[in-house]
């Protein structure tokens, strides 16, 4: 699968959706992320951090505080900062993070780094005052995962414009709401294919427990969707610090995914695997064929609201979600 | 051994020694580098980038012209962010340019992403115009090796605190003038240990072939002296592409140096070795015994003055300087 050309765009205000609406205000700053060979856009809201963030359930008053700064002064700036640049490549982005130990979910330190360093010569042009722009460099200095909401639209918007092939098996989405986990595939429509979500296993923040841990949820499996996070774990052998495992356990789980996938990224190649490319593309019908589940690298938020992010680790969807997708893409062939 | 804690200190203006005093200017800024544990302190120039520069040979307007306004502008304001950040701590640097794909002498682009991030909230606060201030950013964007200096700096601090020790084996510095390649070792004072310097072999520029090649040039391979470069090849499969060879060979680099070095560097863990520190301390002792010399990675220069560099690759240094300096040692013993 290629990954389609998509660009890093200026910040627009647009209509928030979804439980998010009303929470932080009527509308939000968002990235938007544009497929240039496809046509379509994603977009994706600015990353808070770690631990007490929004996202995650959080929302007392020092989140409210972060997101209320993050809207009224750090988008505009960096908004103004993309147009000044003409927008960020995602996609280039994307290939030389995974040359520098990121695997683009759960690891952004390389992407977020880059990022940051193609925006300042811009950022320092937008007439925001010197302690702001102090702080804006600050955001960008101290958040390894700045990178990850934008990494996030661009894998949207690649498996965006592969949805919609007749009769393809190819699976356009993962997602999960804290109790359940849906995908999606590309030759049936807008059906979800839905079961109970598993929990992650993982690392805990100190003072946390697996027994705090909430089921699976969130919108970013669409990286390994997309070919990148646990799909490339043989590129970024230092996050087994963060998810636990061994440095053969990344290249393991990468080897894993081909497995299941239809295609090699030539774009993104993994350097520990000679460059070959990440294994991109989930096929429903491999996935019910070997018994092999997709790996998905994510944080593991708290059960109780308000609380945040406690951990990190690895999770599978559960199998239903596949063999529900097989059977109905027979009967639609049958027809 | 354990790599000294060692601080990136303001620019001073620094007496200029060796070949450039007077080609750029009677004094010029330099990198401090303290070494806190030892009390010593090492110096670098600031980095001018790839192919065209005076460090390789090159000095046509063009390069004059980039130096002055490093000299005039980058450096004081480099300096000034220096010191509103109180410095930036090296060994930390370097522990997190290794998990991102660096080796630390050919590839720095982890370590050069970060130090602009670590610099950004501060520069900004320099008073520099904003044009400037953005031409500043794009050099700090644009340039790989912005980390290179400081890192060398930065590993000759913390060999020059193990210089010096009676009877140690020790090898505290390599260094190649393009004519000779000479070796010091702890235990045997100022004495160089010097052999003719072979030429690298690897891949060179568009338009260079290895007829163009000088001998190994340079005092970069303090790199290696202090265990990173080619000693920390496995941290770095992507330098493949930089200086020819395989992600395998980039392992067993790294694996071949632990036979012909005294210990392992805990802070420097490679994560592709689950976090083995690296092969740090060249004991001429092993290296006479095994037969197996040190790895470097190098620039190539031309062996034309005024060309610059063009290329890179992979160079041992002449087993003389080893078999010499064992004699000399046994020599010394004796006594």
């Amino acid at each position: 699968m290629e990954s389609g050309r998509v660009r890093f765009d200026p910040c627009h205000h647009h209509a928030a959706v979804g439980p998010m609406a009303g929470i932080v205000s009527p509308s939000m700053p968002v990235y938007v992320v544009e497929n240039r060979a496809g046509g379509n856009r994603a977009y994706s809201t600015l990353n808070e951090g770690y631990g007490k963030v929004l996202r995650y359930g959080a929302y007392s008053p020092e989140v409210l505080e972060r997101l209320r700064w993050m809207e009224d002064t750090l988008a505009p700036a960096i908004g103004r900062a993309l147009e000044l640049a003409g927008g960020v490549d995602m996609k280039v982005l994307i290939a030389q993070a995974l040359q520098m130990g990121d695997e683009g979910h759960n690891r952004n330190r390389a992407g977020s780094a880059l990022l940051g360093r193609l925006l300042a010569p811009h950022l320092v042009r937008t007439g925001l005052p010197t302690e702001q722009q102090s702080q804006a460099f600050r955001y960008l200095a101290d958040n390894d995962l700045v990178a990850l909401n934008p990494v996030m639209a661009a894998c949207k918007a690649t498996m965006d414009a592969a949805h919609g092939i007749p009769a393809s098996t190819l699976v356009t989405t993962m997602a999960r709401n804290g109790t359940e986990f849906g995908i999606r595939v590309s030759g049936l429509g807008d059906r979800w294919f839905v079961a109970p979500a598993e929990t992650p296993r993982g690392l805990y923040f100190p003072g946390f427990t697996a027994a705090d841990a909430n089921p699976d949820v969130g919108d970013s499996a669409i990286t390994e969707t997309a070919g990148i996070g646990a799909f490339a774990m043989a590129a970024a052998p230092a996050i087994v610090t963060f998810v636990s495992g061994t440095a053969r356990d990344a290249l393991a789980s990468t080897l894993e995914m081909y497995e299941i996938t239809l295609a090699e990224n030539p774009a993104f190649g993994i350097p520990a695997l000679d460059f070959r490319g990440t294994p991109t593309g989930i096929d429903i019908r491999k996935v019910v064929r070997t018994g092999i589940l997709p790996r998905i690298n994510t944080g593991i938020a708290h059960r109780q609201p308000g609380v945040g992010q406690i951990g990190a680790g690895l999770v599978r969807p559960p199998s239903a979600c596949f063999e529900q997708a097989v059977a109905a893409m027979a009967e639609a062939l049958a027809r």
